[in-house]
Parts: C-alpha cells; sequence; structure tokens
C-alpha cells in the first residue's frame, strides 16, 4: 500500500469512457485542463508553523476532478496511481 | 454536484447576451479582460497556519465579475462550468 | 451597483481635463505614471491568516492616485471603472 | 495635500546643486546611486497581518537619501514629489 | 555515519531490479520520474517561526518513493546515498 | 551624520592595504567576493509582523565582511560609505 | 577570529585527500555535488518574527559535508575558510 505524506493525496485515474460517462468535458482547449479520478489515500495532513496537523477535506472514496498536469504518476501492483497535493483538486464530484 | 475545495468556487458563466445587457464591456483590450457569471457553489474557505478556516465573502447566488483568464472550465451534466478561488473574484454585482 | 472583495477599491477615472486642473502631471516618463480617480466603493478589507479583517485605509469619495498600469477596467451601467487593490493606490489627495 | 498610505512616503527632491553641497557623491557608476529629498508627509504605517499598525521611522521634515530608481514622481500644485515606500530609504541625514 | 540536519533524510537507493520487481514503473515519460528507496536516517525536523520543532512523517526502515531529480547523492563509506528534503517524499511504502 | 533604518548599517571601507594585511584574500575568483569595513552606524533594527523590534547583532565599531555587491555606496562630507543590509554581512572580525 | 551572524557557521575545508580518505565521492556527475569540512565557528542562530533566536544544529567541531557550491570563500590569517548559511548543510558526519 502507498501511504501519502502530508498534503499529498492518491489517485487512481478514471478511465477515458467512464469519464465522458460522468459528463467532464473540456469546452476550450486553451484551457488548463482538469482530469478525474478516485482518491485511494490521503496523507495526515500538511503540518502549519505552529506545529498544527490540519487535516484533508478530501477523503478516501471521494471523486475527484484535478488539474492534468498536477502530480507525479506511479505504477504500484500492477496499478497506474497519480500523487498530487490537496491543492491541486479542483472539486469533488458527488 | 461538484463541491469546491477550499478557497475556490463554481462559477456558471453568463451568456454573452445577457452580459452586453448587463452593461460590463471592456473598453481598453489592452487590459485584463473581466468577465461575469453566477455562482453555483462555494468550497469551505481557506485554512490559515493558524488552523482556521476563513469562510469565504462570496455565497452561493451571487453575480460575480472576475478575470477572463482565471480559473478552469469543465463540463458537468452538460452544463459549462468555471471553477475559479475566491481571489480572482474582482467584485459583485448587486 | 459593483461590490468589491476583500482589499479592492473601485474607481471612476477622473478625466483628462480635470486631471490637469489638478496638477497631477508626470515628469519624467521614464517613471511609473500615476493617474487620479474618486473611490466609489470599498471592498470589507483584507482577512489575515489570524482571521482577523483589516478595514481599508481608503474611503468612498476619497480622490486618490494610483499606477496607471494597475487593476482592470470595467464598462457598467454605462459608466468606466477601475477595479484595483488599495496596496496600488499612492495616495489621497485631500 | 497628498496623504501616503501605509507604508509610503512623499518626499521633496533636493535640487542638484543643493545634493552637491550636501555632499552625497556617487563614487561607482556601477552600483545603485542614491538620492536625496526631504520628507513631505508619511503614511500612517504597514498593518500587519496581526492587525497591528506599524508607525514608520521616519517623520516629516526628515531629510533622507534612497534609491535613485524607487517610488513614483507626481507633480501636484506645481511641485515635484516622489512617492515611496519607507524601504526604499537608505538613511536620515541628521 | 551521516547524520542529516532539520527536515532532510537519507535513503539508500532501491536497485532496479528490486524496483521492478516492486513494482513501481512509470507509464508516462513526460511526467516528473518518482524513484525508490530505504530511509536509513531522518533528521531531527524543522524548527518553525516559532521555536518549536516539526518531527518527521518518515523514519529509519521506511521505504518511500520520491522525485527522481530530488536531493544531493554522496557515496559515504563505499555506499550509495541520496540526501533529500521530506517534502520530497511522495509516499511511504507500506 | 547618517542614522541608517532599520536593518541597515553603514560601513567605511577599509582600504585595500590594509585588507591585504589583515588577511581577507579570495583565493577562488568564480566564488562571490566578500569585502572588509567598519560599522559606523546601525538602524534601531527591523520591526516583525508582531510589532517587535529586533536588535541588531552588530553594533558600531564592529569590523565586519560582507559581500562585495551587496549595498549602495555614498559619500558624505568627504567621506565614502557604504549602506547595506545586517543579513549581507557575513561575518565579524574579533 | 571571524565570528559569522545570524544562522551562518565557518567551515574549515577537509582537503582532497582527506575526503577520499573519509569515502564521499560522487557517483553522478549531473547531480550537485557535496563538499565535506570541519565547523570552526558558528552563529548564534537565525532570530525569527516572534523575537526568538532558534540556536543552531551545527556545533563547532563538527565534521560536515555540504553543497560544493554554497557560501563565500575567505582567506583569514592565511588559511581558506567558507562561510555559509547552516541550511546549506547536508549532514554531520559522526
Amino acid at each position: 500500500m502507498l501511504k501519502p505524506l502530508g498534503d499529498r493525496i492518491i489517485i487512481e485515474l478514471v478511465e477515458q469512457e467512464e469519464k465522458t460517462a460522468s459528463g467532464i468535458v473540456l469546452p476550450d482547449s486553451a484551457k488548463e485542463k482538469p482530469q478525474e479520478g478516485h482518491v485511494v489515500a490521503v496523507g495526515s495532513g500538511k503540518v502549519t508553523d505552529n506545529g498544527e496537523r490540519i487535516a484533508l477535506d478530501v477523503a478516501t472514496g471521494n471523486r475527484v476532478i484535478f488539474s492534468k498536469y498536477a502530480g507525479t504518476e506511479v505504477k504500484y501492483e500492477g496499478k497506474e496511481y497519480l500523487i498530487l497535493r490537496q491543492d491541486d483538486v479542483l472539486a469533488i464530484v458527488e
């Protein structure tokens, strides 16, 4: 299992077909392109200068959209994941 | 439903025709161009280093103007939205 | 009515003729050029990391000078305005 | 009267002749060049994130030297002034 | 022994063969490439502006993935190590 | 007299001959070059966001070495000085 | 004696021969190259915005490795030293 650090989260990407079904389409190619995925793990939160740990707003199981160019791709035990910071998450799809 | 994170808000763009009607026109093309829209969802606010969450000043239903180049466009359930940070909002149209 | 957010203010530009009359002239074209206007609306102030809202120093009705290249122009109900941050205001003309 | 905002101050430039008299000369043209002037108005100070206003160290009447390239020139009621931030002041000439 | 300072940690790199076995593969060469290793030493944590020392989230013995381009390589007593900051660690492999 | 502001100090440069005598020599021309001087005036210290003034570590009379490219040269009452920030001072020569 | 200011330390470089003996070798020339030395003096620590002075983690007598390109070289009383900030120290060799 991969356990992200701090304000990082791990995303399992939603396949292109599923993505079309959920209706996330980019109307304007000149804009930053969002992408969709499921959160499979979240860090324990960022620690501030006051020594306080701020819990994340996203939780495991959330479906989220995020900037396409954010994060780092990894393949772990045969599956592809994306590790990004919570701040790169634009919205939760509820 | 899309639920924005932190200090992000979701905007439904005002159509070009409606925009002219409301009177937002750009007198000088050399300047940054504002755009108009309705707020359809707001994040729960940014968390500061003190661990305090600062509620947003814009609310769902507000009509706002913002920088044209700010944010990320998404299409969700057939409608186009823009996700941007509250700081990109210039003013509320009351 | 346009209601600016946070530390933003809305300026009604002073016409070129009036500006000459008030005596704001740029002696050196190599310098940043200030411009003059009336404040027609002010935001409720910036919220700091301590969650404190800092009221603005400029008020509606103030005549101010500011950097010519600051802010975003908007036309609202037939009039032109400039939306800028208080920090772009150089001085109040009293 | 011009009333500067925050940590800004207004300077009346010392004429070139007077400047030579006071003995501020630049020995090395490759260095940043300081300039001399009289403070004619000071802002009420910068407001910190704690909501505290920090009074300025320079006062009206001070003779100061500052970086030549700092600030914005304005002409007001026939006189030329320079508006700059206190941090651009290098030293007070006592 | 090498003792890293502050928020730095020392990594013993996992060999390429072992890396393939653990299944970390880069599906997209255009992305930042993560790398895998074992933590052999950790600093005592970063000291904040409040004078508080924040203990690290990674511990000696952890297997971690991190950005390939992060850190500084050293060879010490015949072995190669990488010294990097905890923030360059993407996730712990559990 | 020149009174520096905040965290600035005023240095009287040590002559090239004297400098060689004290033994500060640059072994590698590719590195940033330090220079030597006497502190003739110090500011009252930087004011932090907490409104606290932090007294300087260097005092009038100290002999210091500092980065050659730091600061601003001024000539005052026939003597050359350098005004720089305390952070540009590398060490005190005791 | 040279007394470094704030978070600066003074290093006596370890000779190339000694360095090879201690086993610090750079396996990859494309990476930032660390260098080795002995700490001969340390500053009294950085003062934070809270007015608190944070003591350094390195002490006189420590053997440290640091980035090769960090710091400023000085020759004092016939010996060469390097003055750098503690944050440029990667690890203490124990």
